[in-house]
């Protein structure tokens, strides 16, 4: 059972394409972002409100699903769709990335890898059988191969051992999947990933074999860990250039909106990331114009909504006031309407990505939505600025880590 | 601007009665449970799933709203209603009880309370003016007399010197709101609380001048500070055969579900209490057969929603099972979801104890609801009991305090 996908439309001055994938909880339209639901809920919201948002996928990581409650928890109630109330699409990651950057005690082999739990430092082994059985287990539809990750910057041939390790695995995991399917089991996706960090080379070398497996489709691993944007933005037109044009292509661990934007321009069809709920949480949100710190004491009497250009519940109901109040007397209601918003946020952008394609006007969404969102407009409080007489709401730094689970 | 209040319906075998409370913000139906909002927030719900749950009045702290935002950025923002999103009525305590249990370097004297916020060690004064205007300021819909609250145990002329000065702080109080009435402002109804802690003819005593005040309801104070609880209710039946029979009469702090069917049968109309919030947030729900620690292991694998006999949003759709999880690994959802089942078990029993004194069965539902609630069924993990195979949902104990603030 392959992963249908169609190709609805492509943009003809970018690489830019609008798709549909079909899963067994229903369609994907892409380019899509996807929320992710480390522990099988996507952090302060409710299953309705991602579904709300426009969401039609959500990742969960199979790492910490596999620790806690553990795959035979998550079956015996049904599978994760059932356990976490969400009726659409969940892809889950392979747990390969957790396992070596919150497992101690990692031993790295052909085999897998060996390594003690973050939260009971009990022994386990995840390899590429493991993780596949671990994710058909909990009822994913897509589900992703078993990769080693490098930290960057690394030594070429710490890079070329990780990919070859990784195309060992990509064969043995389809070869796992083919088993269950003969037991019946087996029904997801799989995707392959290819990496070769920023080694152009090496990632055309990485796909010229993972591209000869029969994956549902593919994901471009090993980026935004750490290298310029521009590099990043590089390897991302060079993987898209060789993956195949009729399966979809996922982008790791992506979703500052800008980067976003890049990478559909590039070819990306799917995006998954911490960055927008996790800078939620802590009072910080993209918006139309920008980045908006809402903590900030600069907002305490601004009664516009995060963005004035959005029709989230959060932004149809509540004041930057008081959104402002509820971070700063830690109200878990703060963090939660800011999350609301983030992935409102986040989804509707590709939502609007893919309307532009499908309309043939993606270069010109692309050019307004840069100029708009540099623009920090609505960024500067309506009413007083902090002591200092600046909105304090531009003084934030963009750079953070996405990779991390929620 | 009296407040409106409309007897509806008297229970003939006891004191239990249904009204109505006409306020700008709506009717208040009562018997009521009033949810607690302490920084003009439900702790982890939306107004939406606070009115969903079918609360028509909400209570947020005076003390809490003076010290953050401060009552300046809340008129600012056109009221608390406007503020939180709240479209119904809002009782606001006076500030007594906070000031006297979490600030530091207390002077009590007749002018009022002096003290340091316990956030900023900042000085202020609230005597029983400002707890009017700052309530006035918030927009309240119903307002509290500010009150001396005395430790329990206490030597008689300790607890008689707090009557007595709560008594002269009452007079003030609502000489205060003709002041502001005189300006156009204080619109808000008062309501006096008679305090007296445990000894009846102290109670009595107070009321005897309170009750001569013109309040537009009466609230029995000191009660539920840690007392037996057969005394409490002795308390309660003697203040309320003194109260005046056409205005609303309000217990504060109390919400075990016991004890506010037992407070109802004593002709009690409104209570508020943390304590259903509160436990939620710990992962401890009060459920139609008792009381359910959900966050234990021997949920693990319970497919029964939270109370098989409720029908809010968390009990139709989520098990045991995963709130448990969510629990285990802090997900935020978990108290919200418990926190959406308590607000809604609250509301509602006290909703079903008015539809039962309507139809004159408030006996019987009185006998019922004492049955079940001490039936423990349910409360057996419907898979596996605990590692010493007990069903640990019963281990809990029901001892909590419940003045405090959310």
């Amino acid at each position: 059972m392959a992963l249908s996908f169609t190709l609805e439309a492509q943009d003809s001055s970018t690489a830019a394409r609008a798709g549909r994938l079909e899963t067994a909880h229903g369609d994907v339209l892409t380019p899509a972002f996807m929320p992710v639901g480390t522990a099988g809920s996507v952090k302060t919201l409710s299953p309705d409100e991602v579904a709300a948002a426009g969401a039609d996928i959500v990742l969960a990581n199979t790492y910490h699903l596999y620790l806690r409650p553990g795959v035979e928890v998550v079956r015996a109630m049904g599978g994760l769709h059932r356990f976490m109330g969400w009726p659409n699409a969940i892809l889950t990651d392979s747990g390969g990335f957790q396992v070596m950057s919150l497992a101690e005690l990692r031993q790295v082999s052909d085999r897998g890898v060996e390594f003690r739990s973050h939260l009971d430092g009990s022994r386990h082994v995840i390899g590429p059988e493991e993780a596949i059985r671990i994710q058909d287990g909990l009822g994913a539809d897509i589900a992703m191969s078993f990769d080693e990750l490098v930290e960057l910057p690394a030594e070429p041939d710490v890079v070329r051992e990780a990919v070859d390790r990784t195309l060992l695995w990509a064969r043995r995991g389809l070869a796992e999947r083919e088993r269950l399917r003969a037991e019946g089991r087996g029904a997801m996706a799989l995707f392959g990933i290819n990496q070769g960090g920023t080694d152009a080379r090496e990632r055309a070398r990485s796909f010229d074999t993972l591209g000869q497996m029969p994956f549902d489709g593919y994901a471009l691993g090993g980026l935004w860990v750490g290298e310029r944007r521009s590099l990043s933005l590089e390897m991302v037109e060079h993987d898209c250039a060789r993956f195949p044009a009729d399966k979809p292509r996922y982008l790791m661990g992506v979703g500052h909106p800008r980067d976003m934007i890049e990478a559909v321009a590039r070819g990306v069809d799917m995006m998954d990331c911490v960055l927008p709920t996790r800078n939620a949480r802590r009072g910080t949100v993209f918006i139309s114009t920008g980045r908006l710190v809402v903590k900030n004491a600069a907002y305490a009497t601004d009664e516009r909504p995060l963005d004035p250009d959005c029709d989230c519940p959060t932004c149809r109901r509540f004041s930057r006031a008081y959104i402002r109040h509820l971070f700063a007397t830690n109200e878990l209601l703060g963090p939660r309407l800011a999350s609301v918003h983030a992935v409102h946020h986040a989804v509707r952008l590709m939502r609007d990505a893919r309307a532009a394609v499908v309309t043939g006007g993606f270069e010109a969404f692309r050019r307004r939505f840069t100029e708009r969102f540099g623009s920090g407009e609505t960024l500067t409080p309506s009413r007083e600025p902090d002591r200092h007489g600046r909105p304090a709401a531009m003084t934030g730094t963009r750079k953070e880590s996405h990779h991390d689970v929620e």
